[in-house]
């Protein structure tokens, strides 16, 4: 950030007063401008026993297979993006059930959160941003293939959880070391 | 927003190719900045069954109680968010425990995520945001004093639950017709 998005004036990294982190603070019109975390959010929709994956058109890590996931948007709340999301990339129709994995990355200031859910048909398809989608059992996950470290971790407590017979709600960090974010 | 924080120049609505909403666009630069929900982190901190509360001494609700809570910070997990804000706002040290409270305020863009936690000692006070601290058991809670419908919401579920003898985690939403979010 180089410039005040209010008034256009250069901004200057300073902590304000009664704060103690430095902030893009205008000298000009005085709007200091808070940086914060962004939530994505998506869903483990299920078939039969099976999970819908999406296959990435996209960058970063075209070609992968995630969950139906994305950033949540100003004006919505959480379960309306994992539903909005699981339209968009998907074209997929479903039943949102709890939230299930909360997956925080604090060196891209991002906190993911996704929900159990079911595919109320097998109407899917591959939205924009996707190349393909599919069901897949547990054990044909194409885990080495998986384009997200937090989908990675969703998915793995999913089954363990599945297995278990109840499911709760699981918190993760992953850290900066993981690039595969 | 009326510049591009990059580079200076006036920024336009408009929607991006491949977008489905409008984005503030650099017709200069071409940077789309994207706007999205922020997360506003606490915990209900209890003491030999009575809970920590703390007024607050900066607007909005100045004179108001509240949950010891404030937004995430960029390279924080929730959890280190949770504990910073407790540590600030109420000087106290806690052991958290899970996630609680999830509530939506779409209208505002914010989600609040609240989690439980015990004090680990008596020794809070009130810090630069909070006039005083106090602990409340359950029939002492000020209702009519609370700062934010969202902390109403987490105390009414988190004394149902410690009554029927275990915690869920709760989701909700407050609809924009309600002011005091």
């Amino acid at each position: 950030m180089n410039f005040c998005s209010q008034c256009g004036e250069a901004v200057r990294l300073s902590i304000p007063e009664g704060d103690n982190l430095p902030r893009h603070v205008c000298e000009s019109c005085g709007t200091i401008h808070y940086q914060n975390p962004k939530l994505v959010i998506g869903c483990i929709a299920e078939w039969q026993g099976k999970v819908l994956l999406c296959r990435r058109s996209i960058a970063p890590r075209y070609g992968l297979w995630t969950l139906p996931a994305g950033f949540m948007e100003n004006g919505e709340t959480t379960r309306q993006a994992a539903l909005r999301e699981t339209l968009e990339e998907a074209c997929a129709r479903i039943d949102l059930g709890d939230p299930f994995s909360l997956v925080n990355i604090p060196h891209i200031n991002q906190v993911h959160l996704f929900y159990r859910a079911r595919l109320r048909d097998t109407g899917f398809a591959a939205g924009l941003e996707t190349l393909e989608t599919a069901l897949f059992a547990e054990q044909a996950i194409p885990w080495p293939e998986l384009a997200f470290q937090s989908v990675t971790l969703c998915l793995r407590a999913y089954f363990a959880d599945r297995k278990a017979g109840h499911f709760v709600l699981h918190e993760d960090e992953l850290p900066a070391a993981n690039k595969k974010a």
